[in-house]
């Protein structure tokens, strides 16, 4: 792929400072950046987006809103009012999309956990319509259903968006979190209008911990070219992004990881 | 529930001797065992099968058969003759069941090997009649896509069933596998004829590679009293198993490990 219709994630090189994070997505000609909170939160919104206007890089996503299932009335006003100032942030930054990691149970009751993520969503949405900010329900993969996203499939994902009915709410897709479902072509066909971000990552063996074993593309076993082909034939116009969460990556330097993801992605053929 | 309704995996206590497990399987007053193929493999299917009758335990389940995607002709052919020599021992020992591990993609083409999975459960079809054994696809968790098993979810395995259309072919549905579907209660609904055989383990964290980072009922986060519920409004009446594959647990003393298993099963109420 172009990388200038592509994305470098913080997290991807998540040691790296804010201004070096610039510093590699404009070495290699990415279009933007995708955003966790923590990379800003130094210097503020404000000052990031003054930095990336400067450089011309597009911010593609700030990671995260969520966490909707708390196990009280305090906890769930203050997880409320970190959302809605991550929906303010995402405006300052102008940002395609604020990324929802919508939160496990509390206890063992899924159901419930269900029930009030899509509340918790329903309550955002006022404040994104005011601030123009896109909400990305990011559907996890099942094997962090215990401890980061109760909304496991995409299938699951895209019926919450039909049952939202917001044009504000959609999906953000990675190609960690839903490769293995049978349905993957069909459920991304049926959400058109919906997508809001696309980010890549590869499945490697063995699992170290939910969070971060994951590969840069081509290291897995993930049909990457085919992933990215779906989504555009599904509409997708963005940029995509490259997500990586990886103890291997990360203890490498910055200025390596940044260069094989580069590479990685240049590998993708361009979706026709 | 009531021992003489579960049945205790040898796997659980994989280091005890197929005369241990008989010994801590009849202790505890567990109905019967599920055996892995290695745990009687020492002295054969028959000489398992006398000594299961003396001590009045039943088979509810062999693991197994599977591994259907194959990269060559050989190893197919390999597999093939494996598989069928799986379904004489599951005949011998009369077990409920012969569990079918389906396998992963040889590459990165999971549509490919689930036509193979598709097909090779097909072939066995006719050798599974002649014996009068069940085969139980199980689905396994998506986490297991790339090492062991295409089919990931139970909607899938569902299909795979309604498509292979034969009342010799069901499910083997495993709580760690399905427990994070959304669609679980109305998954097991529309399977009811299907459903060969229950297992049980819960689903702790962190993940230390696929395989083996199970927890006994109780210690995790799966409500496995409303899936045994579950199970038994879907039409199940057989053993449930204690699966529990479990680095942990394999450390300490298998008996130590059968009486925990034992505890576990009876915390968890009679399904109505």
């Amino acid at each position: 792929m172009d990388l200038a219709h592509c994305s470098l994630n913080s997290v991807t090189v998540k040691n790296a400072s804010f201004s070096r994070l610039i510093e590699l997505a404009t070495r290699h000609g990415f279009g933007g950046v995708g955003l966790w909170r923590d990379a800003y939160a130094g210097n503020g919104a404000a000052a990031a987006a003054r930095d990336l206007r400067k450089a011309g890089l597009r911010v593609s996503s700030v990671c995260r809103g969520g966490a909707f299932p708390q196990p009280d009335e305090t906890s769930r006003a203050a997880a409320l009012a970190d959302n809605l100032r991550a929906i303010d942030e995402a405006r300052t930054l102008d940002a395609d999309c604020l990324v929802l990691v919508c939160g496990a149970a509390a206890g063992r009751d899924l159901a419930a956990a269900r029930n009030q993520i899509e509340d918790g969503i329903a309550e955002l949405v006022p404040h994104a319509d005011e601030a123009g900010v896109r909400l990305a329900i990011e559907p996890m993969h099942p094997m962090m259903v215990a401890d980061r996203s109760a909304i496991t499939s995409l299938t699951e994902a895209v019926d919450l968006v039909e049952r939202l009915a917001s044009p504000r709410v959609g999906l953000c897709v990675d190609s960690y979190h839903v490769f293995w479902d049978v349905n993957l072509a069909g459920e991304l066909a049926r959400a058109p209008e919906a997508l809001m971000s696309v980010q890549l990552a590869d499945w490697v063996l063995p699992i170290h911990g939910q969070l971060s074993s994951r590969g840069m593309p081509g290291e897995g076993s993930i049909d990457l070219p085919g992933f990215v082909q779906l989504t555009r034939k599904a509409g997708y116009r963005g940029l995509v992004e490259v997500e990586v969460l990886s103890d291997r990556w990360w203890a490498t330097d910055p200025a390596d990881t940044a260069q094989a993801a580069a590479d990685a992605l240049r590998e993708i053929p361009d979706p026709s």
